[in-house]
């Protein structure tokens, strides 16, 4: 069975693209503060940008902030993901960003609800509870996890850059923890954009792990030091998240042409 | 405004009771995998053991993993753990067993939809993106959080047993953090009821906080053990959730009624 990551590289390379257009329906943003609002914005989002994303990324605070309502639209968000896909003959991955972390068959009722019910191809999750809160996650290579790891908000600090006794900063632990958890090729970081420091200390501890990296435009992160920091060898590896930057312009389609010929120059100008 | 622990120790006084009856609707233990099994196999547990109980603590995954209609039945069962409170003249709180863990508006959209949309009275979080991702959650008092701090599953040692440099363990390290942000008496600590030490050492440098303790019962935690390790000196301080251990009594009443005495018979033998 294909893994997740060969799955996204695949996807990466049919549409020449790092970028993940993020869909976040802040209530703000939307026309009406409803679930059909949250669709809307979510349906046009999709239909604009599909052709230049590598991966799609639903925040589902945003819909379940809507309850039962928020959830049948986030249902509908990723069915039109996958129409999409269909459309343009290539599959594009969903990252269900829901930042879960639980164990046992809890693990297990939230793996079913986001690749069985939701069928979103892969999920952040916090690290906290240790390998076997990850497992009901991974235990299929197709289904995919990025895992928190060095966030881009101040509080971040608190714990994340904590020392390890005879090791480096906990960041760092949790990134070569996840490195060997990765035996089915579908473990990734999350990893902010505006954290090139940290980019570059895991990117040479760990040089094949994929990371998603939230912070370019809205919070200020820099592309070109990012890239810099975290790419691959094979100028893979980092998924680049942006959602305002996209939702909020006038043209979102030519917000997300120009942010993937932004991130291929700087690609094709790093060796 | 009353703070959240306020609230909980008044309904602790009330009921005579540390109990928290935790609402896992396992598809294995329904008459039918559907929401409406779900919905039933809830109100059963609450009707027959509201008297008995502390708090009620439903698991999202296992309302989430029947969809929007999951949703719907977690917004009555929180319905009617409020109707349960009215006709007792007690209230009961809902801790909403979500473990969420996001940053800036992200977690504003996960705490309004915990604590306005669906009215639970606290939440369970991670504390692995520090202080601002707590801070939306309890920037009103009468909203608790319990932040993970050493749970009870063997993955727990990865990453809460580090020990961090000119300190102790990561967990320690996180009951300290939340002992010094919890300025409004509405931050308690997840620690299992299956780790003994964790809970002696915790208790000893926080004397004042709560401790939401999962694993008697199913997962095979001592109850005795556990409150001597963990109870505060008011005989308080200990919230002991029990899911299946319930459920699963031919009569889910008298298992909470047992249960209830058999903790005030030990709290009442401390010290």
């Amino acid at each position: 069975m294909e893994s997740f990551f060969r799955l996204l590289e695949k996807r990466v390379d049919d549409c020449g693209s790092l970028l993940c257009v993020g869909l976040d329906p802040h209530v703000s943003d939307l026309a009406a503060p409803t679930a059909k609002a949250a669709l809307d914005f979510s349906l046009r989002l999709i239909n604009e940008t599909a052709p230049y994303t590598a991966a799609f990324k639903p925040n589902v605070a945003f819909f379940e902030q809507f309850g039962a309502e928020g959830w049948t639209v986030l249902e509908q968000v990723i069915e039109a993901i996958a129409a999409a896909s269909k459309s343009l003959r290539s599959e594009i991955p969903v990252v269900l960003d829901a930042k879960r972390g639980d164990i046992s068959t809890t693990a297990d009722a939230y793996a079913r609800s986001a690749f069985e019910h939701l069928k979103a191809h892969s999920i952040t999750l916090s690290p906290y509870l240790g390998r076997d809160s990850v497992e009901p996650f991974i235990s299929a290579a197709k289904n995919g996890v990025f895992l928190l790891c060095k966030t881009s908000n101040p509080g971040s600090a608190h714990l994340q850059d904590l020392t390890i006794e005879g090791s480096g900063p906990l960041y760092l632990h949790v990134a070569n923890l996840a490195n060997t958890w990765n035996t089915r090729d579908n473990i990734g970081l999350v990893i902010g954009a505006t954290q090139p420091e940290a980019l570059r200390k895991v990117r040479e501890a760990v040089p094949n792990l994929w990371f998603l990296s939230p912070g370019i435009g809205a919070q200020g992160g820099d592309l070109e030091g990012a890239l810099q920091a975290g790419l691959r060898k094979d100028r893979k590896g980092m998924l680049l998240p942006i959602s305002r930057g996209i939702s909020r312009a006038n043209s979102p389609a030519k917000a997300a042409s120009d942010m993937r010929d932004a991130i291929l120059q700087i690609t094709q100008k790093i060796r």
